[in-house]
């Protein structure tokens, strides 16, 4: 019975995977978490595509590193010789990856809220994964490349991919032990802008 | 020590608080899980607005009704005469109402991407809160009052708010049972959109 503030504290970005296979009934468990979020009006406007073919991860992980150039407008810095292949460059290796899908409904306000309808799923399965001891990563960079992962994933006009989340057990299992954030001293005002004073 | 999916399996968005005080320590307990949410290259780009201020809270009851308004084109409902006043209409009397806001840093994709870096943190405030026992709600609708909630509280133009957030005691704990949700297998897709098969 993992402990929901242990869970929480430890989550942390994901850069490489061990190949292993995810537990038996895993991806179903964190998809299961992912639809007990909030959404608007309860709509639960979510789709979830688990990549676990090998030639479509590939796929994914190409489409991902030059959506990462478009992005830049140049290719990557080389990576250290000493360090190993980023999940990315390795992603027919990672043993799942995720992509959340949104409806495109007819929203009366700005489109940015719309995220309020997928973000906290997406972020309960990544919650889920850690709460399992697997590691995750949310990624956006492959919306650079919007239009090739639709045609890969067969994607329709009418739901929006909102984030690409590998998944699988640390290479590095010390990984998540959590990362370093801001003090809530240093984001927090009271009442109104800038009022630091509790 | 709250069992991770016991808490995610609890939340239910809330309409109906008690006045109740929060527990000692609460509000910042529950910023500082939002805190260990991922944001796009570990950025942080979140402020939290705590209000507890009685006048603000009313006025912020009082915008979200008329963005509620602004939003239908016509006055909502009348509610039933047996049915406590919901939250919006009693929000001076919600113990806290938090305003999470991201700020507009210059992103190069879409604009719908930016709430990855927002509601995961937003849904970690809300789990933590349920992890306590309180009730919150995810609401955007006051956005058809932006500018009037901007100057309310302050919020200058280089950020964004992007949820409140009322939190308290449930009125009814039972709300914290849960709700239903479509299956994993209704929504979940193999390898490609509409591959339904594991």
């Amino acid at each position: 019975m993992p402990d929901f503030f242990d869970v929480v504290r430890s989550q942390r970005g994901i850069a490489h995977y061990k190949p292993d296979p995810l537990p038996e009934g895993a991806v179903e468990r964190v998809i299961e978490a992912a639809t007990r979020a909030p959404s608007g009006s309860n709509r639960q406007p979510w789709r979830f595509i688990v990549a676990r073919d090998h030639e479509t991860k590939r796929r994914l992980g190409e489409l991902y590193v030059e959506g990462q150039r478009r992005s830049r407008g140049s290719a990557p810095p080389p990576r250290p010789a000493d360090e190993p292949p980023h999940f990315s460059e390795a992603m027919a290796d990672v043993p799942v990856v995720v992509m959340a899908c949104v409806e495109r409904w007819p929203i009366t306000g700005g489109e940015a809220y719309r995220g309020a309808s997928i973000y906290p799923a997406v972020q309960n399965l990544m919650l889920a994964a850690a709460a399992m001891g697997l590691g995750t990563r949310l990624t956006t960079i492959w919306q650079h490349c919007y239009d090739e992962v639709a045609e890969l994933l067969g994607v329709p006009d009418g739901w929006e991919m909102m984030a690409l989340i590998p998944m699988g057990y640390p290479q590095d299992p010390d990984h998540l032990g959590g990362s370093r954030r801001k003090p809530v001293a240093e984001i927090t005002y009271y009442d109104r802008w800038g009022n630091a004073e509790a």
